[in-house]
């Protein structure tokens, strides 16, 4: 397992489902010398330990990195500045702190500020998730076929080759893109969905005349595919948005004339708009499954008999 | 295999994804004495004869339904009133007549008028379904754990219970509404939230900035179970969006003014809204799980490895 190491000793800042994923599999594949977290609370330190998501946890995020030659910040895009600021000073030399958010212009004007000179930043989204968070989470499988995004700019090009490395071994494709077009790129095939399914649930929650015993019966319809996006972490979703505004609101704006050319279409009638536009959908889908984005499997990736196994 | 006979001879016009997993069912646990298919083109009817969907086709489906006890229209919502009409004169004294379409009210308005007295009409609607449509895409399971809604106002009540028997032998729990609130409930669980996967995903397929490689490459965030719902058959939804027009807008109506608030405090930064609007929608998801309508398998149903399997 040895020759397999790439850091002697990884920090990972915050300890939910992503920091949980990378340190399970880290630690199983031998790919840091030591694996040390931090988590704001006790019980998610305590249930870290009790997992073996990491070998040693510290108090402190500060205590944490002191000594890591890979810092990951695993904590929601609000909360970077304030990590950062606290363990600018105790950063190793030559040291390199990355994150996992979900935006990166934001992030980067977060932390940056704070890091000292000869440390290199090379922030990293990976593409990965479930609708779970929190410590108990995690897996080591979670990023495998998945993509990881780094926006390095100017970073040292030895340290973004070491945190490719390292993104790979956990079983991503890694790429690297300009900032701004990688929250442009999120915006449309994440977050904008994201704020449609919480719409969609939120408004089916609102309805009185549909009970919400009625909403949860039929749901196998689609609805139910929205509620599983919807129970994405609030606080997470929450930083997204206010992060990554403008792209956000400008998909939005897109989304929305769309639906209502949609709309007048229904309501006028124009059987041929709606099959056009329905068709020419479908051919996105192709390209997903092709790609191994996803499966062909029927019932929305479910067993036919409502369960997964 | 004898005794679970329901029907003797069961027609089924149209043999897509609902029909042929009827048939498959029906036959495999001896339901009827006999299946009888109609499609309009050869190559589905040799399909499904191949597929061992029915027992015998015709080419019309005037010839299909003559001698049948239960005639089930499995066609698209803007075909009802066409097969109706061509079939009325030939049906059985005492035959039921029902279909598979997702709205009630305008099938009933396209099918009643062409049926002759002495035979008792079932609108049903089985709330299951795949992405996948056609002969080659049914399967025995299709309906086992999902609902199946009547809408039989004052039809016959022994035709009524002999219908809810067959779907409680096809694996479906069985409830009877009223029509107009099967049209308003569908609208909130299954069509409006199609024809926002739809919307999404042609902004999507529009946006020139972010290529198409980018966005089906990235789209594990959220985006691909949208793809997955705008990959259903557009022919279907279509006839789904004309016919049920009303609680369709008006649900989408209130859609877009939840999205607006939505756009509004993300714009003004209000991230309490945002944080209790989320927390908000997860309890319904919760609600979903425990009605066993999808499982809390993580990674949107599928594998950590990308695959169902």
């Amino acid at each position: 397992m040895g020759g397999a190491m790439i850091y002697e000793r990884i920090a990972l800042i915050g300890l939910g489902l992503i920091a949980g994923s990378m340190g399970l599999r880290i630690k199983r594949d031998g790919l840091a010398g030591e694996v040390v977290g931090h988590a704001r609370t006790e019980a998610t330190r305590q249930t870290a330990m009790a997992r073996g998501l990491v070998d040693r946890v510290c108090t402190t995020a500060a205590e944490a990195v002191a000594g890591a030659d890979l810092v990951v910040l695993c904590v929601p895009v609000g909360a970077m500045a304030e990590v950062a600021a606290e363990i600018g000073p105790h950063l190793a030399p030559g040291a390199t702190v990355s994150d996992v958010g979900s935006v990166k212009r934001a992030v980067i004007e977060a932390v940056a500020p704070h890091l000292p000179q000869g440390v290199h930043f090379v922030p990293a989204h990976p593409l990965a998730g479930t609708e779970h968070s929190g410590p108990d989470s995690g897996f080591p499988q979670l990023f495998e076929n998945r993509w990881c995004l780094l926006t390095p700019e100017d970073a040292d090009p030895d340290a973004v080759d070491r945190l490719t490395r390292l993104w790979r071994a956990l079983g991503s494709d890694v790429e690297a893109l300009d900032v701004d077009h990688h929250d442009l790129a999120v915006a449309v095939t994440s977050h904008a969905p994201h704020l449609i399914a919480y719409t969609m649930v939120g408004v089916a929650d609102d309805l009185r005349r549909v009970t919400d015993g009625e909403v949860i019966k039929y749901s196998a319809g689609g609805f139910r595919d929205f509620t599983r996006i919807a129970a994405s972490d609030p606080t997470m979703w929450r930083d997204v948005f206010l992060n990554n505004r403008e792209a956000t609101l400008e998909i939005l704006g897109r989304f929305t004339e769309e639906l209502f050319a949609l709309q007048r279409a229904i309501r006028t009638g124009d059987g041929a708009l709606l099959h056009d536009y329905f068709t020419r959908t479908r051919a996105i889908r192709r390209g997903i499954i092709e790609a191994g984005q996803d499966t062909a499997a029927p019932d929305f990736g479910r067993g036919p008999k409502g369960d997964d196994a």
